[in-house]
């Protein structure tokens, strides 16, 4: 029988102690939070209170820690659950304690400012010789922490560690599924948040329920067309982490993307709805950073050329829906339009 | 400058009246019914109060007709509008009428009891030598009749003929897109009830939108392997027809299928449900045909087997979810499992 994995998950938020949870149910796992308070919330009431609320009572095996190098140092598994703001960071202090070879899966569904690199390519650029991947899916963290079933999918390069690694973060009612497309699912997490604006958006303007759909499966269409350009799989964005995720992001009330496609349908600028939030919607930066891409591989995103018009460039809703559907529509997968 | 197409839609249901309206504004259009009193009220009124309630005004250069041998003989395009349990009749009927070469397009999301044959197959035995298509998408009928936007998938085997044809259905709300994959269109219209029963007894059993989204982006992975091994294509489940109608179908308050699914989750019988439907829903016949096509094709699929086991043998709601929860999770794309 083979020595336990000892995992450590960095960051003190909703989803990354949500993901500590699962993974403190099946073996050793540390937290590593920046707040003594959450610290010792975790370790002696068992919950995350400012992240997750009073309710979800945490697995109780579940360990957390203000000491960075303790975490570093005992890890065979890192989980990234820090934001894409300070990823850069956290890996380069983690580079001094890390043994080699320890694997590195991220939790975040965004790009670095600046460079516009996926997380992992941050990983093999800081760590290099770490195995890195991303686990991603429809995940409203609050969901998955009171124990409603839900799904994930972990794409690793190495499909036999994916697999090997994909039993730390499985319960009986969360399920974690395997891919080796590392870019595609890292690609769909940064995109679709933009897209959820777009259905916001729509929201605002009394779209209808076929407007809806038409708008998430000419999304996905979009956003395969970039991905599989880039080097990801068209599969993965009709699966979990690309339709899932996007699903969920633009049907959800709680989601802050499509609240903020919403606020935008009524009027307000992006400054006053930025003001408003006391988190950030990804989307809103994710929109220019997709029209870089855009440019970069040739490739026509009219649904995100849309958004970025009215985020960045004081188009109105009107116009971009208008402008939409103003495209004709040609070959469903082939097209080069909306 | 070529002679106008003459369209002819055969069937007076809410959704053929409704393409038979998008049809008029664009050109001639014929539509034939078999009720006196739907002629009179389309000619007369430019409604279809019967389908469509009163508020829905039509083209008014829309015509009906109870002749259909003047229908069929006047054709250059003919839509199939009838449910698919009358289809082979009417097409027998047309073919001592039709113009060769006169391609057919259903609006048909069904299978033929008995045969299993989609309805393009039906076409092609009947009417060898005339081009079978067929039209599908997110579209909840009276939404488009009254005048959101939507888009739905022109599927013909003869891509410059699906081009030309795709403009009969398009006006500046509704959007129609082309494909060659008339297998893939099909198949997707014939399957997506079936995962709308699934998730609407997850709806019963009070899952969250992350599972809801998980049961989703797996049902339209299983989908894709049966289809993929009939001849469709993956993309295709990925679309509009796939899971663009998939999520209408699942989140629409007035799904037929999403509705068995939810009283099938409280405890109803579905010899009870169907009696206190004045409609058919498509799933339920179609979960037992799906179980013959993955045994033909040698291929798992968990989802339909489950909803299979409700609705024909006896299995509860409770069980059904069970019995997914136990797979383990696999490689994402090429996994056997749900």
């Amino acid at each position: 029988m083979q020595r336990e994995a000892n995992v450590v998950v960095l960051g003190g938020g909703s989803w990354g102690t949500t993901v500590a949870s699962i993974c403190a149910r099946r073996g050793p796992t540390l937290q590593w939070v920046r707040s003594e308070d959450t610290a010792r919330d975790i370790n002696e009431s068992h919950r995350n209170a400012k992240y997750l609320g009073d309710e979800v009572e945490l697995a109780h095996s579940l360990r957390a820690t203000n000491d960075f190098r303790e975490a570093a140092e005992c890890a065979d598994v890192i989980v990234m659950g820090v934001p894409s703001h300070g990823f850069r960071g956290v890996l380069t202090e983690l580079a001094a304690y890390l043994r080699p070879w320890v694997p590195v899966v991220s939790l975040v569904k965004g790009l670095e400012q600046g460079t516009n690199y996926r997380m992992s390519q941050i990983v093999n650029e800081i760590l290099p010789g770490h195995p890195a991947g991303i686990l991603a899916g429809p995940n409203i963290a609050r969901e998955v922490a009171e124990g409603y079933a839900a799904a994930a999918v972990l794409a690793m390069p190495d499909q036999s560690l994916a697999a090997n690694l994909a039993q730390l973060f499985r319960t009986k009612r969360f399920r974690t599924y395997t891919t080796d497309d590392v870019i595609g699912v890292e690609m769909a997490g940064a995109l679709k948040n933009v897209y959820a604006i777009a259905v916001g958006m729509g929201y605002s303007l009394g779209i209808g329920e076929n407007t809806r759909a038409m708008v998430m499966a000419r999304a996905v269409a979009e956003m395969s067309k970039l991905g599989v350009a880039m080097g990801g799989n068209r599969d993965t964005f009709a699966g979990l982490a690309g339709m899932g995720d996007l699903i969920v992001t633009c049907t959800s009330q709680r989601s802050r993307n499509r609240h903020v496609g919403e606020q935008l349908g009524q009027g307000k600028t992006i400054e006053e709805i930025i003001a408003a939030m006391n988190q950030v919607a990804e989307g809103v930066k994710a929109a220019s950073v997709i029209m870089e891409f855009a440019d970069k591989y040739g490739i026509s995103m009219p649904i995100a050329r849309e958004v970025d018009g009215v985020v960045n460039h004081g188009s109105t809703v009107e116009q971009a829906y208008r402008g939409l559907v103003a495209e004709k529509p040609g070959h469903e997968v082939h097209g080069s339009g909306f």
